[in-house]
């Protein structure tokens, strides 16, 4: 792969991608948005493409990944927490018993992040994340986190990027999380990812300045609150969105509604072969019924996943694209 | 100027700065980060560097230039507004009192927010700063506020750039005021513009997705706020910073405390001639005197603006440093 992915990258950028309306309509809008003599050219500093991250770039199953990262930890600091049993949610993620946790995804991230992500530095955090990342394995692929992103995403993001698009996370997942791996792994800086955010605490500690991670969580990225993230931290409208799921939904809006060059995209789980298949009633989070609904009268492009990519997961071995 | 820029930059990135200790420390700065074979190399990614706004990029004298375009709107806006009148500070805005609003120059600031920068959309709100900024002129200097740039800061700005730093704002004004302008102005993208935030709501309007400011404030991006903005949004920790007040004590820490190699720059308003003079008795915004007591400790550069600036605004009819 390493030899011959420059040249299948020069023959076609979404080489994961079969032909189909789907490619087509991602590689026409990228050559009619950056042609110059083009009624649809878009400048470069418009020139946005923000994209969902759990089961958008990387897989949401069984769990959130990050929800996986917290019950790991959750584990691993349990012997110092004995009060942790007393609590619900929390005694249901250490004995595994992941109906309980379904019954409320939210609620349970919620207070598994209070458990997991709070009272320490953000440095220290992000040693965590590196840690796991480095050891952790998915239950059902036997590879890291990082190494089952989606080989058609990272080229869609490269493709992109060659052509002046500045590329951005916006995804419900933490903030924090994310930019320990999102640059090695797609090649988006920190300042470009963006995501639900906790509070932190400057504070000088015998001469160190640190960042204490706190309990209360400030924003959520999520549903409304992503045109709401992207007005925030990007400043500007995007010309491209990517999503998975009804918490795409507004986000999708934002970016193409009344809105002409634009595109809009909906990766559509329907591998249960080689991922999972799933959209109204899915096995954790990434319900999907509305914005299905709305995307022929939207003209957002539905990505059957089964059917537009010849591959899911980067080779094993294959070089990151940051 | 036209003709005689490019030679100049190349013959000294930071021609309006006189020869001395300050100048040479940014220098130094750049070229011992910069190259490869340095102890002090610092690696692209982390080549960050912070600029607070209002007094080290721009004037914030008779009052912070937000201030005076909520003033000049409130006007604008007053004969449909006869309330506005019932209000002391809404008041004393109206009539000139500056005194009164001096007495209390943030809660001035949240009250001329709310009356001048809610209810309206993004749009609508983009729209009024440009237009102000096309029209409104600065009652000393009789030029556009966005012509008021430090000429010598430019130059900074453009030779961190040159060198592989990413530029951003982190300034007590508000996000969405100074992105309208600091594109073009300052060369920084909007994702780099970072400030107070005010909350929005997204809404579909008549098929129409917008969003639309709201009274309250989410966010103060001053002295704590400003490591907090930056973690939240740029996600790494810069190595340099440059401030001119108290309110950047805290983010020339960040920066520097425990942490080499760093740079931290205060720029001191020496020059009553030529711009204003003050510290600890600004007369708006601006007091600086825990920051200047702290800076021979933690190593800080204090600019001396009458002896360290060969000129402060740029020519008239220069170029812009977008
Ligand atoms: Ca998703
Ligand atoms: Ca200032």
């Amino acid at each position: 792969v390493l030899g011959t992915a420059p040249t299948a990258f020069a023959q076609d950028p979404l080489h994961s991608w079969n032909e189909g309306s789907a490619k087509a309509a991602i590689l026409d809008f990228v050559d009619k948005t950056t042609a110059e003599d083009s009624d649809d050219f878009v400048a470069v500093e418009d020139r946005i493409a923000v994209f969902d991250n759990d089961g958008t770039l990387w897989p949401e199953n069984p769990l959130p990944f990050q929800l996986i990262f917290a019950i790991d930890e959750l584990k691993r600091l349990a012997p110092k927490h004995p009060e942790w049993k007393q609590d619900k949610l929390l005694a249901a993620a250490l004995s595994g018993d992941v109906a309980t946790l379904k019954e409320d995804v939210m609620g349970s991230l919620k207070q598994l992040l209070i458990a997991t992500h709070s009272g320490i530095t953000t440095d220290q955090f992000n040693q965590r994340v590196e840690d796991w990342m480095a050891t952790a394995k998915h239950p059902r692929f036997d590879r890291h986190y990082t190494d089952l992103v989606y080989q058609p995403m990272l080229e869609v993001l490269v493709y992109l990027r060659a052509n002046g698009y500045r590329t951005f996370i916006v995804s419900g997942g933490g903030a924090d999380f994310m930019r320990v791996w999102a640059d090695q792994t797609y090649g988006i800086p920190s300042e470009q990812t963006i995501g639900s955010i906790g509070e932190v605490k400057f504070e000088i500690r015998d001469g160190v300045p640190v960042l204490i991670k706190q309990a209360a969580i400030s924003f959520i990225d999520d549903k409304e609150g992503k045109p709401v993230a992207i007005h925030r931290q990007v400043g500007r409208r995007p010309v491209v969105a990517f999503g998975n799921s009804d918490g795409d939904k507004a986000m999708l809006e934002w970016t193409t509604m009344a809105r002409s060059p634009s595109l809009g995209v909906i990766v559509h789980h329907t591998d249960a072969e080689r991922e999972y298949a799933y959209d109204k009633s899915p096995q954790s989070s990434g319900k999907l019924i509305e914005a299905l609904a709305d995307a022929p009268k939207r003209g957002w492009v539905v990505v059957d996943m089964a059917k537009d990519w010849n591959q899911v997961f980067p080779d094993e071995n294959a070089p990151s694209a940051g």
